[in-house]
């Protein structure tokens, strides 16, 4: 009846402990600086603001083919091409590119790094604008970075695409924390936008949403390489907090079945101690924590993680949430994944009643997929036909070209 | 639409960053020595095992009125008194005492600290024995405390029943990880178990309570006062990584349901800043964290997460759970609460399947409740009549005087 793969080894070899705490090589992003302050709802006035984006595909004569996308929680502008960082494939290569559901033979697509974020967009690890009176003139905006909102993402957006010479955008799509943005602009520029497309999204941050950020944000502040937010001076990461953070989020990412499915009960090897790892699971999870640390910043997933607590689109329509939609005229297609435990359905159901209340144009698609929040990411047929279904009935209401 | 509670308010008090981390002071536990080694499923012989324990009513003159009842991860024996160290009411004061479901009027209730926890048993944190040759005398097993398994747990219990001297217990109860010995117990010791009552349980770990596990055992591993495990030769306890722990695992004992109910979205104070805590979930957790940290052992939370994660009584029985139950003459009283998603119905219902396999005796129960996993240890009148009801009948069967 002995278990083979238990031993009384007392060799200890950990993966987290051991991380490596060196930054990545700093890359250069495509960006361009707001034509004069951008006011936050924390009524902090950030002066020139640098909003780094990428685009695709070809913006037509009439400036009327144009596709915002918005990135999740820890996304970035690289959706469908090789990420400078990683080297990897871009975040939504499955949805984005020629003749895919967002079509950029067809549609003018842009996708910029959110304000707060960390892929060359004014935030937590990019220099104080302006420099403090007698302070370090290269000092970065660390955790003095001001406290911002969904809605203040959004305003750079805004902001972002006006200087593109755009003044009303053909959809506005987003899975996720990219969601609740397309809300957002849905309930803050109602007339910029003909379409809308919040994916496996929520009106607001439910205590258990807040929860789960929350124990990654102790995680972060529990690393003394934290270092109260300066690790950036002395260049030492807080790796094993934000690898920590990244480990329970990811878990929230996946259903219990794709976790199953994926891992089960194996185990990677037969002779290994109480404290290595010995399930895949673990070393899948693992894997995502180290990883994770050489492409994202600690302070940011701070800043962005609040911004997601905090959101809550009926708070600022008294409580009402069809008043964030009053008149509307957007066509929505809301879309959610059946076994999403992060953002369920029924969170959905209320941005659909909410958008019905207002008398609003609104599909609503439930997706069955055991893949839990992820799966807005991956190879969903029945959500990529959707996807493209929609598209292609309000471009012909919009008069594209085909 | 300026949010009140937003401001650009540069202060950082961070609860976990500044955690007391002063070990309590030592608690004499009543305890017994087991007569002999323990041989453990590592082949390990564990010398002079102590095993802490605690007892309510009277064992009557046939010792035939005895219930074990097995506490889970983070309880322990003082299931109905007041905690030695917290100063807390019983952790199951609401189901055992006198007129309670386990009436200690009628029952002799034992429940004992489980062999690798950290309330007087043997452990990681009790004293190597024997000490090592030319070692330091006083040095704790810390790391070093060989691998254990709920099977380990289990024989160090039958041990500790049989010294007492009782051969065979009327009933053995206990929820999650409690219920997994009460399944290993009927396994094991068809023989020496009249009644079995696993709650809110599993008959193996799924891969999402092992990654919801290891992110808790990261983030210890993560902290460095954990000290690669020797933090008791300085004094200093990793308090903020076993806060976090304790953090993630809190939310998993939660249904969301039950979140949104206590906490929702409401805040602490509308005029906190980006770091501090805000919403009243975020101070409940918080405060969860840091007082786990004076009551339990870092290594012992590491041993007994691990011992949970090995836990699948099938791969024993070469995958076939029924056989697992062959021929048990024990009475089962399965019960599981419909909101638990860490041990969901689903896993009750397969224990249901496999005792009906093996021909036992089996009541299957599913608790209505909103407040998820958590249910077992809260007033919960439909489990408490159905505890009441299945003991009262087990008893009559068995012979025992109302």
């Amino acid at each position: 009846m002995r278990k083979p793969w238990l031993r009384a080894d007392r060799a200890i070899r950990i993966c987290c402990a051991g991380m490596d705490q060196t930054p990545s090589p700093p890359v250069d992003h495509q960006h361009l600086v707001l034509d004069g302050p951008l006011m936050l709802d924390c009524r902090t006035e950030l002066e020139g603001v640098q909003i780094a984006y990428r685009t695709y595909g070809t913006l037509n004569a009439a400036r009327s083919n144009a596709i915002l996308i918005c990135h999740a929680l820890t996304g970035d502008q690289y959706v469908a091409e090789t990420h400078p960082v990683t080297g990897k494939d871009g975040w939504w290569d499955q949805a984005v590119g020629a003749g895919k559901p967002i079509d950029t033979g067809r549609y003018f697509v842009i996708c910029s790094n959110v304000l707060g974020g960390c892929m060359g967009s004014t935030g937590p690890r990019t220099p104080r604008h302006p420099p403090e009176r007698d302070g370090d003139p290269a000092a970065l905006w660390g955790t003095d970075f001001p406290p911002v909102t969904i809605r203040d993402m959004v305003r750079a957006q805004k902001r972002l695409v006006e200087q593109l010479g755009i003044a009303r955008l053909f959809a506005v799509i987003g899975g996720s924390m990219g969601g609740m943005q397309v809300l957002q602009w849905a309930a803050t520029y109602p007339d910029s936008v003909f379409a809308a497309v919040p994916i496996a999204t929520a009106p607001y941050h439910s205590a258990q949403n807040i929860a789960f950020n929350e124990v990654g944000r102790q995680s972060i502040f529990a690393d003394p390489d934290w270092q109260q937010g300066r690790y950036w001076q002395t260049g030492a990461l807080p790796a094993r907090g934000l690898a920590v953070a990244r480990m329970v989020a990811h878990i929230t990412y996946l259903s219990e079945e794709a976790l199953t499915r994926k891992f089960g009960r194996r185990m990677r090897s037969t002779s290994l101690a109480v404290f290595n790892d010995m399930f895949e699971v673990e070393s899948y999870l693992r894997h995502q924590g180290s990883t994770f640390v050489h492409r994202f910043d600690a302070n940011s997933y701070l800043t962005i993680t609040r911004a997601c607590d905090w959101f809550d689109l009926a708070a600022d329509y008294d409580g009402t949430l069809s008043k964030a939609f009053a008149g509307t005229r957007t066509r929505f297609c809301l879309i959610s994944f059946s076994s999403d435990w992060l953002y369920p359905t029924a969170e959905s159901r209320t941005v659909a009643r909410a958008l019905n209340g207002a008398g609003g144009n609104v599909s609503f698609v439930e997706i069955a997929s055991d893949k839990g929040h992820d799966a807005f990411l991956l190879d969903e047929p029945d959500f990529h036909r959707t996807l493209a279904g929609f598209l292609g009935g309000c471009a012909e209401h919009a008069g594209l070209a085909a």
